[in-house]
Formats: structure tokens, sequence, C-alpha cells
């Protein structure tokens, strides 16, 4: 037996008709502009166009963290997931795309702070957070660690993208964030949902606006 | 200025609480066994509780999966998101998890059959397709070309984990695989949900069950 399905198997066109069904039944009224491509890529990212609702954002982060990329900053991840899904051949100055949670120096600090791993990797993120970009796609500890160092005078990124996904700390640690960013441009999820491939569509919007990923 | 959040650090604890969340807000009385530690896996994926009314799957799917890792089948993945989100320590064989998109064979077979690299990599499982454990998180055309292949005579997995997501073809995809899975065990998220964290959380769970990550 040979059963061929009926659906579409051009990229270029699975794309366009994903971007045009977002367009139709999302409201992006609150975006305009790199915005509105960063919204568009989140939903894109998770299927549901009721996100839209639940996107927080300072005035101007998109074009901090694309002016950041251009520069040449590196991207800070939480999680080797997150990493993977930014696409390289979108970034503009061939960034740097660093996770460092499973760096051997992570279990000591982790023990040393009290914290979970991925929060003890912010810690060794050190002075390189100077103008980067942080995508937390995963962990909230990794978030709120990362507000604290700041209070604690670290040097202050271009842009954080706060997506933490989960029931403990997920939704608390965004709200932290949104109400008080330290100066810091950001762009985050309220509440339980975010993710990993959340935080990489963020990344590849800034990087490279609605162009295809194929 | 120094602030330090109220959260909790311990990652055990982190893990309890949610779990304990989900078991409390989730509807899980379709589930029993292995298959509940599956669903609850992949709510705490996606940060939804009602993503429970969405799963299906078909009796013993949990088993049939678990069995074949536990016998050293290896786990073929549609993108390197859904590979780096697997636990290799929970893997209980050494498992092989295997994603083929960016092989170099990819490109020249996607062009010759006229379709996505992500679908095009399909074809190259091959043989060891037989008995593997298949985690498709992103894109429809894999699992599409999968029920293809399988048509066609290519062997038969020992079980399909059908989580792609997005606007186009990937609630029909998994129509598709519910309505008529070619005799294949099956669990898939109905609709336009899913993702590759889903998709490694679902390999995690048969793997390992609700085990910390850390």
């Amino acid at each position: 037996m040979s059963v061929s399905f009926d659906y579409i198997r051009d990229p270029t066109e699975i794309y366009r008709q994903s971007f045009e069904t977002i367009r139709r039944e999302a409201d992006l009224s609150r975006f305009s502009g790199g915005m509105e491509t960063l919204a568009i890529r989140l939903i894109h990212a998770c299927g549901m166009t009721d996100l839209a609702g639940d996107i927080a954002f300072s005035d101007g982060a998109f074009e901090a963290g694309a002016a950041a990329l251009a520069a040449g900053a590196p991207v800070f991840c939480d999680v080797e997931m997150v990493r993977h899904g930014i696409i390289r051949r979108l970034l503009p100055a061939e960034n740097e795309v660093i996770c460092l949670l499973n760096d051997e120096r992570v279990r000591p600090k982790a023990t040393e702070i009290g914290n979970t791993r991925s929060a003890a990797q912010v810690d060794l993120w050190g002075d390189r957070l100077a103008g980067a970009v942080v995508a937390i796609g995963n962990a909230p500890t990794a978030l709120f660690r990362l507000l604290e160092l700041i209070d604690q005078g670290a040097p202050k990124p271009a842009l954080i993208l706060g997506l933490p996904v989960g029931f403990v700390g997920a939704a608390e640690s965004k709200e932290a964030l949104v109400e008080d960013s330290r100066g810091v441009p950001f762009i985050a999820v309220r509440g339980r949902r975010g993710g990993s491939a959340m935080a990489s569509a963020a990344v590849n919007a800034l990087a490279g606006g609605l162009g295809a990923n194929d």
C-alpha cells in the first residue's frame, strides 16, 4: 500500500501560511515593528495565538537586543535546548551563543550559593554579561539569580528575554522582572507559559525577523 | 543594594512542588501507571494543566516505549532541540539519541522527494527504525513522512511520540497518526500544541519516570 497524504511540503510556504494564520487570529495591536515580528515568532513556537496577551516588554526592547546582536554581543542561554534552537546563520555578527550549565565549575558553585545549577551558571557569566543578550527559557532560578546579581553590581545586559516555564517560580520570577527590570530592557511572557522554544524563537526574531528557518 | 528574593532554590523541592501542583490541578483520570507519569512530564514541560485533555495514546504505548529503551533501542529526533532536551543519564541502556537534520545527505534528499529537510531525514533512518523510539517535537512534515514510509514498507518503530507544534499541518499530522497509527504504539498531543520540550519530556518519562533532572 502506498498512501500519500495531502500536506504542504514547501518550507517557505509553510512559514508563509503560519505567519498569515497568526496575523489573522492573534491580537497584535499592542506591538509594532520588530516587536511585532518577535511576538509572531513566540506564538509560532508554541502554537497558541492567545499568548499575545501575556507578552510584556519595555519600550525599545527589541531594538536594544537587535542592536546588541549587530554589535557582536554574545547570547547567554540557561539551557542547551535554547542554544540549539538558535539559528546561527541568522546571527548578524557570528555572535557567540553560550550555555554554561554543564561547565565543571557549576556544581561546586551551586553548592556554594545553595541554588540550582541553572542559577549557579549565571554567576559564571561574569563581566561578559555587559551588553549581552540573555535568553532564559527554562529555569526561574536563573532569572531570579540574574536579578540578584545585577542588584549586587553585576554588569547589565542589553536585553533580558524572560521566558522560564512551569509551576514553581516561573510566574513569580517574570513578575519580578516586569515590575522592576533594574533599567534593563526586557521581553517576557507572564504566567506559567514559556519555554526553550520561545526563548530561541525570540533570539531568532531579534536576529532575522520573520526570515525562514530552513 | 543587595536584594535577595524569596524563592525555592532546591531542585528536588522544585520538582516535588511542581508535580504536586500538576496532580492537584490537572484531570489525570484517563491515565495510570507510566502513562500518568508521562502526562505529568508533558504538562510540566509546558506549564499548562489543561494539556491533559489533548493527550491521545494507544493502550500499552508507555510500556512499549519503556521496554524498547530498556532493550537498547535508539531514539530518533526530528530536531536538535529534542535531542538536547533528553537527559542521557536517565536512559537505561546508554541508548543512542539521533538527529540527522544536519546530515549532509538531507538537502539532496529533500530536493529529490520535494519535501522539507525535517521530512527528508526520516528517509535516512532506514532499517534502524525497526523497534526504535521516534520523538517528533517540531515538524509536521516529519510525522506525515514517517507514516508514508511505513505505508511503503519501512520497518515499524516501537513507539511514535507525535508532538509537532504549530499552525500548518501539526494538528492534521497528529490526527492522521491517532486515526490510524499503522499498528504502531503512539502518544500524541492533539491540536496545535506540542514542541521539542514536550518531546524530550516524553522520552525522559519513558526513561526515568518522575526522577529529578538535576
